[in-house]
């Protein structure tokens, strides 16, 4: 007998909404949502719909995790470390000061045993995390003064967030919450000495070299920035097994696919600067030592008092230290060679 | 009217053998192909399944692009640098001596025009590709001997291929071609007197450090070498477009998996290697200059006669230089910075 054309089990159609933290303008990260979404719905014959709603559209930018958490929306994009003031454990998702760079995360989480911990922590919140973007290391911020010493931290209001502001914090500076659009008057008027936002690409389009001479790098509390998609866990669990796989890939091309898209515009963006009489600098060693000690200190106070801090942070810091001691070999010999050649080279 | 129950548009059931150029001994580059395999399964509830079968299976690792371009195979998985013989342009699908690092890789390919210069290579080939992989810069290898200058080469008998054999003979050296299971009796017998693999995870798994003591880096000839999905064209072609996403974002999957899997596992591997008496040495800068020299000679001479070569590298050479002028910015601060605290570390 000949079988007859086989009933399809049609999978569902699903249509949901995405809360965005970001902004349209920052189109590199905000657009890695839509690349994902764009994914998915290929991959779905146009089934499984997500749409993608930027920063206040639904919630505010800070509203996406208790949004997911909830079930306002089914599904958002964001940075975890938006969320330290509920817990600081959130840091571990996308970037704590003097961490892993870009590749070491994307190892971490999908190799190292990351993934794990921050899922089993991301339960408590009915959220299951997916990586989605990094941006690699950000630059260290526009100053409207030169920056020499840790002494020239001293009372100097800064725009910075996080744990990356308490780390300051404790060298003298003023940390400042300022949202990105009103950086650039405040900076423009003295309102404060310095902001840090994101990188080359970014920070051209939001013209902070008219208002800040001196662009500082790197930007040692964003070593490897991961940005993520939360999935409210009773809609993750609704999902046939088809659609969990198809999200995740999308997710994790998107992933790759952001990074590459900041790796291919920064270098332009940051020789346009040049270009136009910005001032770039390295933040000099004696800077980045007190600062380094500073951020440990607080890690060790902050695992001291939160015990999900401290589960994180043990394996975290393992991981971490192999991570450094491995890529201090083969990687920082190779990318540090080349270096050396192209600055001497002639054409 | 009620629309009654939608017949599903049901998808193809496909069958299709993957051929690997690699032993199920490499497991971390074989196992990208059974990666991207298993989710491509599960997210068409099986009905896209693709049979993985290791180098030797079904062709030798060497014959997977003409498997593939006869239809011989329906997909392979190998790295592009294998098939210099045929035209030295298909190593930039994989790696070229002094090239992109593993990052600057993925970002020439997504967003630097990569993908598109080498599809349209491939495509003369019967080839659609897509990145599926990469180890991260490699080890330069074992060696008998202490290698300390350019002289050090004269005469030495080397297992390496491709390009990286051709820049080495120009600096006095033998190349030689030497099946991986070939290669420890042969160091170990003294045929030969120095010979690369990949890096720490794998080359411990071979022994090498049992017969050659000194252990050198970086392996300058593969920054970042991708491994890449060979799709003949016309299957290409008959795929329904949902499968054609979903067999490209489980490459991606497999691409950014295989690279954390390197990274989780390659500095477990050089503790062990090192604590067992592995000599670590980095190649000095006199080797790695006179290398650097004698690979874009080789590349200029290679371009003067060869169109495709020209058009691929006056481009990626572009992309190139500013990656690196970049990467020598914020990326390598940062990471030096936090291989110096490392080193200087006592815990």
């Amino acid at each position: 007998a000949v079988a007859g054309p086989a009933m399809a089990a049609e999978l569902p159609t699903i249509k949901w909404r995405l809360a965005s933290s970001f902004p349209k303008s920052l189109d590199t990260i905000y657009g890695a949502a839509e690349t994902m979404a764009k994914r998915v719905a290929e991959a779905t014959g146009g089934k499984f719909q997500i749409q993608v709603f930027a920063a206040g559209e639904l919630v505010p930018g800070p509203g996406v995790l208790d949004a997911v958490k909830d079930g306002t929306v089914e599904i958002g994009h964001s940075a975890s470390y938006y969320f330290v003031g509920k817990d600081p454990t959130f840091a571990f998702d996308t970037a704590l000061p003097f961490g892993l760079n870009s590749r070491q995360q994307t190892a971490w989480m999908m190799q190292g045993g990351g993934l794990q911990l921050l899922r089993e922590f991301f339960k408590d919140y009915n959220i299951y995390n997916i990586p989605c973007g990094n941006t690699g290391v950000q630059m260290g911020g526009w100053y409207r003064k030169e920056i020499k010493t840790v002494k020239d931290f001293e009372g100097l209001k800064m725009r910075i967030g996080g744990f990356a502001g308490k780390v300051i914090a404790k060298l003298g500076a003023v940390p400042q919450q300022i949202p990105g659009g009103d950086i650039y008057p405040a900076l423009e008027k003295g309102t404060i000495d310095a902001a840090e936002w994101v990188g080359p690409y970014d920070d051209e389009k939001l013209g902070f070299n008219k208002v800040a001479k001196f662009y500082y790098y790197p930007g040692w509390w964003e070593g490897g920035p991961q940005l993520s998609v939360y999935v409210n866990q009773k809609q993750w669990e609704s999902l046939p097994k088809e659609y969990k796989t198809i999200l995740e890939d999308a997710c994790l091309y998107a992933h790759a696919d952001m990074q590459a898209e900041y790796d291919a515009k920064n270098p332009l963006a940051l020789k346009k600067l040049v270009a136009t009489g910005t001032q770039l600098r390295p933040f000099s060693a004696e800077i980045m030592a007190a600062s380094y000690k500073a951020a440990f200190e607080l890690y060790e106070e902050t695992a001291a008092s939160n015990p999900k801090f401290k589960k994180i942070y043990d394996a975290w810091k393992k991981f971490r230290d192999d991570q450094i001691l491995w890529f201090g070999v083969a990687e920082s010999r190779y990318d540090n060679f080349l270096q050396q050649q192209r600055s001497g080279a002639k054409k």
